[in-house]
């Protein structure tokens, strides 16, 4: 199997992507092939004793910015790393395309490239979020500012493909992320979403609150990308910053501060567990392609998560079961 | 001044809500009017030397329970003590009303018996947040589930209103809640929302995600109220989960349980800072009456906060200030 990985894309690139690809390319047993300045990535490969992997590199001259207007950026750069990286899943010579680049950009380019599956009117990229007990995930966090109740309803068949498929849950618990938990709260979207998702032959739970995310109440959050983002957002900035505000009390008093190092020195299990980087990439469901995109913050452990995802999906043939799902659960239509 | 308080909101009640509001009659020098069920109030009141205080009941024969359905139970129990409590300041009898019952349920009764203020087309609930350096403000976390870009804006005007007078904030930071920084980001509804809220002659910070809600990058966060309602939820669930987190974390060594057990002695600093309790209820702006709505959760010292705050928004009269805001900083039409 081949993995394309983008070099360029993410705040730590090309130095933590390289490390981390290598990595993965040690531990998964796949061909890793670059996309990105190829003088700046060799130079990075010439750290590892990278001879011996099945590791390739293909040129890209150029690379879009984290902040550039993605679709403008597109339109420019033919040869940027997440063009030609997804060009060459597209052409065959890869099986699947991972990025830590800007986030509009790579799914912009892996709409356009691969197209969307039959029967899907919208992608959506998902997230596994951490929970009290283990994770769940929410889909969509980003990639559709406003939805319709058909588009939350495929979210709801495509996070419980990969839930089960990928994640491995058994029969996972579909939450509608709404302001109440009555049928009727909400506004008009999740209204008639509750409905169409009611209907869809998944194991739906009904509306679930914000107080339900991390309270590991669902195992497939569905909302539109607006309520995602800014979910998504907030739990990374309040994770933050609760631990940021636990850690300056804790340089109050020196007995505190001992008992801070013990405890902080213990607590690896719970960093593990709200670690972003356990978890790999965000796929982008609805494409007809694998296409993972990683945190722009990503470094090595992400980059090397996110290919280890993309080696799942390819060998689940997460495309197909989504397909396949789709016409089955909603009698899609194009 | 008097204040009108629900003796039976929220799921403390009576006990807490009595409790709360005995002590603010002792501080802050006001008469308490309590509404309820007479007998099962005085009995609160019999525990404690009430009888030197200026507080008084006024009997309420029904409850509106916290999962009732607020339209149908404002329509069917005229003689709750929201419907009582809310008519009691109307015919002037109290200055405010306080209540921790059925949030919609208060509203409601606010919005029928208080009316708008001239030019504010819906009413919104703003709540107090912590961050990293002390608080802001987040408005509407709940009373619309669907907006349009004018409601945006009014919200921006009254948050400005509140932050300043009531929360002391000097020419108070506003940001529009979003999924990107830019101008353009968003869905229509923040596209637009973005252009009047930039017209309105406030300290407008632009667009500011979800990363930034704790960060203390904004006095006032603008939004949508189910936006709103779902990342308020969420803060709520993710810091219970994640002190619970620590906690199990923490119990697997005895080294550190030690440390933890120091730790915790002296954090009471961060607790106070991230207890909703210090801030109070949470006002409704945009009526023609000050009702401040309590979380259902709440305890004693969270009654008397928000009667505290009750007292402040009735000293300052916010509601005229926010009719001299509207019609100056909108030429607000109704």
């Amino acid at each position: 199997m081949k993995i394309v990985v983008d070099a360029m894309g993410g705040d730590y690139a090309p130095i933590e992507i390289v490390k981390g690809a290598i990595e993965a390319a040690r531990e998964f047993e796949i061909d890793i092939i670059f996309v990105g300045d190829e003088k700046k990535v060799k130079a990075e490969l010439a750290k590892y004793d990278a001879g011996k992997l099945p590791v390739s590199v293909v040129h890209a001259p150029e690379v879009i910015e984290m902040g550039e207007p993605p679709a403008v950026a597109l339109r420019k750069k033919k040869g940027s790393s997440i063009m030609i990286g997804t060009k060459l899943v597209i052409e065959g010579f890869g099986d699947a395309f991972v990025s830590a680049g800007n986030t509009g950009a790579v799914m912009g380019s892996s709409l356009l490239g691969f197209g969307r599956v039959k029967g899907i009117h919208r992608p959506a990229i998902a997230s596994v979020f951490p929970t009290i007990k283990g994770f769940t995930m929410i889909l969509d966090i980003g990639a559709n500012a406003e939805c319709d109740p058909q588009n939350l309803q495929q979210f709801a068949v495509m996070g419980n493909i990969y839930s089960s498929k990928i994640l491995g849950v058994d029969e996972p618990k579909v939450g509608l992320l709404n302001i109440g938990e009555e049928e009727t709260k909400g506004n008009p979207l999740y209204v008639e979403a509750f409905k169409l998702i009611k209907q869809s032959n998944l194991n739906f739970i009904g509306n679930i609150e914000g107080r339900d995310i991390t309270g590991d109440v669902a195992d497939v959050i569905v909302c539109d990308g607006f309520v995602g983002n800014v979910v998504l957002k907030f739990g990374e900035g309040l994770a933050r910053d609760l631990m940021s505000m636990i850690k300056e009390e804790l340089k109050k008093n020196i007995f505190v501060k001992i008992g801070a190092a013990l405890v902080f020195s213990q607590a690896k299990g719970l960093r593990k567990k709200t670690d972003y980087a356990e978890y790999g990439g965000a796929p982008l469901l609805g494409v007809n392609g694998v296409c993972i995109i990683c945190h722009g913050t990503s470094q090595a452990r992400a980059v090397k998560n996110a290919i280890r995802v993309a080696k799942e999906c390819v060998e689940i043939n997460v495309v197909e079961c989504i397909k396949k799902s789709i016409g089955e659960r909603l009698n899609g239509d194009d």
